[in-house]
């Protein structure tokens, strides 16, 4: 892993952990931190005016290369999590993001940690699959985390 | 099926479609549906004061008894989705919802029909599975659902 | 519905309840009962020599136009599930199964009855969306659902 | 992570991807091989005695503490994969394993790449969460995984 850059601040998202989402130990199934990971790189994607469709759209995919989470404390059913997402690494068709999901008060701020992690991710054709160069609009998530920290979490969701 | 109850309004509920909601076929995959039922369902009971968490407090759980789903148009990822819930039945120890899912632009309106469902829940003692006769809060569903007209969509997610 | 066609003998695969398919009360989630009705189709499928793969190198594509489930006792992590699917209607550009999930026994016979349920689907080419005149092969689902009898529930798998 | 044990063999499980388990981008979603990572272990505990309802009657469970993955291939629906599982760690109260996903050809011997993982799993009690030192059977894991070259993948899957 290359060292972070310099991004001051995070992109939040907010979710309520469902049912399906736990299992019969009565905490959420390991696996599903990976979909919350997924759902803050979504939100943090369009907040940077590239909605997923958008990147479809142009015939580019973002495959995971690497994945890992560490969990901390168990999320329960119902918890309110904060999704806390910085760009960890920008390189010429690949990009890495850290991750740390907290438990919220129903109005406050994040608290308990519950999990962190990272991914990597190739930028490829998606018909080809040959990697794609980075264009500007991701260079933007970089350049443009500093205004994450007016986000709207959970907004629209 | 019962008549269904005079409940004019339905609570709404908005869910944005994730990749992992969605399978080869491009689509969301059909049992998803009934997670998108289930996060309206616990959306609602938050609604009439009735946190899911409550309801594990007193010991009490809603397995599903039954349920259908009827499919009229597929969801991508990324769509934002309206789930619209009613009260359809309620006996003294069961209850039903019927629930329609609708495309939604970014900040209108419900749109396009995507599904369509039902599903059916006994109230029972989580220890004992015995039935439990239902309180007064879930009446509440009922009588309160002309409330839910004024209810935010996906306030707090 | 149209009355069942007589096809004398059902389908079966077996599968383990995975811990991802539980929830926080301790059972298999709701939904995940259509996830065995999918295991069941496609396991149904290669057994008259439809492998799914190969559906799709014909652009054909199964979507489900409805579906239904009636939980009868819950599943838990582990047990050993019998899926039981008949052909309950084929059309023109359409098909439906019945399925019947029971618990086995670890070297058992199919027991206690889990859930039932229907699943209906048209037969669409995967481009144009537009209904595909069933073929051959699915008639034979119906027609070799005798030779199921003898059928090795779970090979392969 | 400590140097991995002396375990020559590798438990292998199969299984068949899925439509639920891809996604819209036609492969599995990556969330989802740390579910067949769970498959993996859950049969490995069964071939050396020790179903995971035994685990749960023990009172006894498994939370994951870390897990990671690198993705080398897509894997797609109807895919056979081999999960290769080694014990790469055993602690007092911890455990660790080891993950190899390779697809297969029908009736063939384990061939690409898919992924590789890890997981690192604490031995805890149910109800207090307190660490459990690990017994016999867990020993048993490392000891007796020479026996799993003789395993039959899928066997009663």
């Amino acid at each position: 892993m290359s060292d972070p850059l310099p991004v001051p601040e995070a992109f939040h998202t907010r979710l309520r952990v469902r049912y399906e989402e736990t299992d019969a130990a009565g905490v959420v199934y390991y696996a599903n931190y990976l979909v919350y990971f997924e759902v803050a790189r979504v939100e943090a994607l369009r907040a940077v005016g590239m909605p997923i469709t958008e990147v479809e759209r142009r015939g580019i995919t973002f495959p995971a290369v690497s994945a890992d989470c560490r969990y901390h404390s168990p999320a329960r059913v119902d918890d309110l999590l904060d999704v806390a997402l910085w760009t960890e690494h920008v390189g010429r068709a690949s990009f890495g993001f850290r991750y740390e999901v907290r438990r919220c008060a129903e109005h406050g701020t994040p608290g308990d940690l519950v999990a962190t992690g990272r991914t990597r991710h190739a930028v490829v054709d998606r018909d080809t699959l040959r990697p794609v160069r980075i264009e500007g609009w991701i260079a933007d998530l970089v350049a443009r985390a500093q205004e994450w920290r007016a986000s709207v979490p959970g907004a629209g969701r």
